[in-house]
């Protein structure tokens, strides 16, 4: 059985076991889109961290990092001061707000709400005679609701926490340049904190004020975007696609279609845009989502954001949420150089071909994880209840410990010995081991399957005559007899196996 | 020859070779206080975080994250909002700002200032005839300036951007007790960003606006505090003490004094706070610092920070800024528990002794490190240059690369081919490899000094005949031939070897 008939089970697991806490900080009521990790959630974010920053660096990519706050002519140039909006109706009676077409679609599900102006909606309202639901005011006109946080440094220096990490990258382009020796395409990630003033956050971690960002950039020519190397060697995979003229048949199911034939049949324009749609994909799998919880749906182009010129999210099925996006892969053209290259006064044109001395801007292709969204939906995904038994299903190096050890008793000095040993062998040997005596073995066993913990090892009193201890596995619950000595090894070679 | 007559070479150098970038966003002229980190200083962060993480998990610690930023309430009853002020003379014709106890130390230099209230401060401006030295106005009062940053969400809820992690981490004790099943002492760390709004932030990455934190915290209760189980494993350590009524008879050098012996004379009160000071030391020498560069001073009474009982700072010696402060270690009594205990109306009194019912607050012991400040002092402390040579003596497995791979040449397609192949098989086998095949080898090896490198691989024509290539060791530049498929194995062997 899964999450479905299970869900206040699934939700009271996220906090019971120390993976989402929240809203933060909740001994004071809570502030709504703000959260806490646990010791549970932390592991298993490091542990999708520590993944991802292998596969890229081994991709060739370099990390950085920029401040969380930069001044007002930083998102002038990026655009988002002036279109970074949500349009709200403010009720001037009872100080409710609500975002326009959120209200709208809500009230008048009949209505075709997308694409219209602010004009058209307020004759909506009028029309409508829509009022307040909170109080029944009458709404004034749509105002226009900045989602950036906006702050002060020094005495007066206006400045605004970032509402995303891929324009602080940008604006390390030259440094950048410099130091990866313009080999084109310079890729970068970015991972850290982004912020937007979300009007009513709901849906906990899947719509939060303060969220990670995990932002892979490529700085790309245009002759490279269509002629690009890497791509050859990923074309025949098939990735599951929905591209927008499909969605306006109200078709949900992805077409399984290869890369190649994308680029033929034009849902795809550019080669290296594909790529990043293999990195992502190829990400994703890492961390064992099943390929029929993964799709890819390309946004209609009036639902792209202001800086793109095509887009496609990578989207989770799940059971509390629907689809879920937990990446966003962007072609975000010259635009962002070419605006900070106008704000700034400096000259980003560079001569990205061997074979000519011409100069130009850089296009930028951008892949963005949102990891509260993966671990969110890695969480929910492999969530199982089998009578009666809770168990996460995670691939055995994302979950937060990878075994448990066991004294079978806890006053027995010489178990007791043996089971410390043990647990201190493993993490010498870099495996994330964790100790527990206290309670009876079933509960033990209870606590690290809604951890999602692969291998249980109980010592016992046979352990004192023979030197072998139990294992037990996650997933078979089969359990088997080896020598203490050689558990550390076994684990190891299990979890190299266990790598997709 | 050390870092002092190459201060210039030194600072260039973080630039030039990609670890820190700043002020941000340079292109716009830069915020004083916000730095970027470039991928040589992020693969360098990134190491010493999973040094703290593995040794920390291995201690028995559990890592949590929260929120950056929090409502007004928390930092009411953290005492920040009342307490982390500074005091400023704010010069009302052009607007500049002096923190007044350091304008007043460095025009008055022979005058005690520490300690001194408002009204004392202001009568010696009035007495010296104190203006401002931008436009030589006069002065008015003494004004007080919030370190926090404020911003709004939602539409009017004021909340402000943490200060430190230490607070957030506190708001989680209900769940962390609930976890971590009461094991006394709780043992938690949050690794995350702080902000504070520097009046004119000078030093570079020492004093920025916007910071990393790594704070650890022990949630234990009186009686353990004195009587601490743990402590009797290290108390034989020798730490190099300076405490605070020594520094008072201007002793700059620190005693190397056991743990043990701190107690018997009164230099430490309690044997759990003396084990924070190890813990804070150990993790300090696994990065590889020496021994004459770290001391531990003691804050006098009146430098403690609001909420400290004790507190002691682990200093780095460096060449441009003297003594650095990269750890605080402060006994925060229960401070905290009880202010936010008393403005929540939730009760945090536990039963934390096994053999009594008593219930009553833990006591908080907090070691808080800066780690912006751990990879200045690192990258200090190894910079050497000899005859000519500029070098970074980092320790092998916190290097940024640990392996380059060089074909002699790059247009012979078998010399090339050998060497992305070695390339490839390092990395699979997680050993961090860069190739490089561009710039003579003269130049090749110069950059990899400067990132620190350890380990330099040559493919050369030989390598066609012998399958051998060869190894140069970055500190004593010997040269030794190893078959190419051995190289692997014996890069892991080194690395292995020199974890301290």
């Amino acid at each position: 059985m899964k999450i479905k008939d299970n869900i206040e089970t699934f939700n009271s697991l996220l906090k019971r076991r120390g993976f989402i806490w929240g809203p933060s900080p909740e001994i004071y009521g809570g502030l709504a889109g703000f959260y806490s990790y646990g010791p549970a959630g932390m592991a298993l974010k490091n542990n999708i961290l520590s993944i991802f920053r292998k596969e890229l660096r081994a991709m060739g990519f370099g990390e950085v990092e920029c401040p969380t706050i930069m001044p007002e002519i930083v998102w002038e140039a990026s655009g988002h001061l002036e279109r970074f909006i949500d349009p709200v109706l403010n009720c001037k009676k009872c100080n409710s707000v609500y975002r326009v077409d959120k209200f709208l679609k809500k009230v008048l599900p009949n209505q075709m709400i997308d694409g219209l102006s602010y004009k058209e909606m307020e004759n909506l309202i009028r029309e409508n005679n829509l009022t307040c639901p909170s109080c029944g005011s009458q709404f004034e006109n749509i105002e226009e609701y900045n989602l950036m946080l906006e702050t002060k440094v020094g005495t007066d220096t206006i400045v605004y926490l970032r509402p995303e990490t891929a324009t602080t990258t940008y604006l390390l382009f030259n440094r950048l340049d410099q130091v990866m020796r313009r080999q084109y395409p310079l890729k970068v990630f970015q991972y850290g904190k982004a912020y937007r003033n979300e009007i009513s956050p709901r849906q906990g971690v899947l719509r939060m004020r303060s969220f990670d960002q995990f932002e892979i950039q490529m700085f790309i020519s245009k002759k490279q975007e269509y002629n690009f190397e890497p791509f050859e060697e990923v074309k025949d995979n098939q990735l599951p696609l929905l591209d927008w003229k499909v969605q306006e048949e109200n078709i949900e199911k992805p077409n399984l279609i290869s890369l190649k034939d994308a680029i033929k049949i034009k849902i795809l324009k550019k080669p290296a845009f594909a790529y990043c749609l293999f990195i992502a994909h190829y990400l994703t799998k890492k961390l064992g989502y099943s390929n029929n919880v993964i799709r890819y749906r390309q946004h209609s182009p009036n639902e792209r954001a202001h800086y793109a010129d095509d887009a496609w999210d990578l989207e989770i099925k799940t059971e509390q949420f629907d689809w879920v996006e937990i990446c966003g892969i962007h072609d975000r053209t010259d635009y962002d150089l070419r605006r900070h290259a106008e704000f700034s006064n400096q000259s980003f044109e560079v001569a990205m071909d061997s074979d000519s001395q011409e100069k130009e801007i850089p296009q930028i292709l951008e892949t963005a994880f949102g990891n509260d969204r993966i671990i969110y939906t890695l969480l929910e995904t492999t969530f199982m209840v089998e009578d009666g038994r809770i168990n996460l299903q995670l691939n055995n190096f994302l979950a937060p410990n990878t075994v448990a050890v066991f004294p079978l008793v806890k006053n027995k000095e010489a178990i007791r010995n043996l089971a410390l040993n043990l647990h201190q062998n493993l993490q010498n040997r870099l495996i994330n081991s964790f100790y527990d005596e206290s309670g009876s073995i079933g509960k033990r066993y209870r606590r690290q399957d809604e951890l999602g913990t692969p291998f249980c090892v109980t010592i016992d009193y046979d352990s004192l005559e023979d030197d072998s201890a139990t294992i037990r596995d996650r997933d078979s619950m089969d359990q088997i007899r080896v020598k203490i000595s050689e558990i550390p090894e076994l684990i190891k070679k299990k979890l190299e196996k266990s790598k997709i």
